[in-house]
């Protein structure tokens, strides 16, 4: 019993130490963004492989824990942890896509000073470090404040969606700038959703009550007024 | 025994009913587009919720069928299920995704005739129920075939964000229409992403050997060329 609670603390140990990988990530690219840092937009690439590694890392984990017969709430727990891995793994590729388009903006003149972007990108961040601390430290009710933080997020980036389009159409020499910026704050509204996700199944894990789809619906909606 | 494969049987059955529906999503949703039919657009984001029903049931049979001790391979068989059963889900909403575009698009002049997408749409799709198939008919070689055509769609993908892009500079009043063109074109391109994921899940599970991330590093160099 004294090995088993062993490797669960590993288990979540190891939950932890991608978390902090990913959101590294996220903060990296940003930076490189923000600063035109083209060798750290670089390295958020070259260092993704390492969040993969953890992700493997984590179901062999999970996976030989479930066969030592968890009880109930443990089985929930080791599955739940095979999930928040995944939408990690998920974290650092929207990263790699961030530092992509962060390369890419640097060959050009920047059209103007970054304030929404590094914004959204510190909604996300900390909806995630939330949604993660509630999972190690069994809080739901700290998950349940991440989810309607969802909908600031995807506000945030429908408005610059509307502002980069109507910036492309008075001068079309700004297209491919405008197209890479809305691909970034596409990609943190991704990671915004992936803290949700994380959220969701905190509270589902602890509260025993399956809220998925419920908060999903609402943000259909919220994209949909006029539905 | 009887009891519990006829559970496990269950459960492959609930994931076929679920990529089944999944995949209907996306034939209507680009049915709609093509044929600019607005009801449909709006019937597929309607009955999203059925697909995410179906994620909800395939957790609970597999959390159900973990309790009961499972052998190590009916445990990944398990593990794999659930995995692919989060993949599905989130073909449903890109199939969302591309039906809300559609009726955004129904709202004015066709660019002209639809040809790249309805091609990525078909590759996708098969990419999807060759990944399927190949978990259900336990058939590893066949799921190895999804994963280099996960490229192609890449490929694909890149070709028509450049030819959208130069089309945008030299039309400015084309650029809405442009941009949604854009999202479905990468909506589909995550569609085969997911496959790819559900594929190299199923070669895992089947021959005990771990491809992702293998396979992801090469599209990944793949995208950037030049680096």
């Amino acid at each position: 019993m004294t090995h088993y609670s062993e490797e669960m603390n590993k288990l979540k140990d190891t939950i932890l130490a991608m978390a902090s990988h990913s959101e590294s990530a996220v903060a990296r690219a940003m930076r490189a963004l923000v600063e035109r840092d083209d060798p750290l937009a670089l390295k958020v690439e070259e260092d993704d492989n390492i969040i993969d590694q953890f992700e493997i890392e984590v179901d062999d984990i999970a996976l030989h824990l479930l066969t030592k017969a968890p009880l109930a709430t443990e089985l929930r727990f080791i599955t739940v942890a095979m999930k928040i891995s995944q939408n990690l793994e998920r974290v650092g590729d929207e990263a790699c896509s961030i530092a992509r388009r962060a390369h890419d903006l640097g060959q050009e003149p920047q059209l103007k000073p970054y304030i929404d972007l590094p914004r959204m990108a510190t909604m996300a961040l900390e909806m995630l470090r939330d949604a993660l601390s509630a999972f190690v430290e069994r809080k739901p009710e700290v998950a349940r404040t991440v989810i309607p933080r969802d909908k600031e997020v995807d506000d945030l980036n429908r408005q610059l969606h509307r502002e980069l389009s109507s910036y492309m159409v008075e001068r079309p020499t700004t297209i491919s700038r405008c197209l890479a910026l809305m691909v970034i704050s596409k990609c943190l509204e991704r990671i915004a959703d992936h803290a949700t996700n994380i959220a969701e199944e905190v509270v589902y894990l602890y509260e025993a009550r399956d809220i998925r789809h419920a908060g999903l619906k609402e943000n259909h909606e919220a994209e949909n007024p006029g539905r």
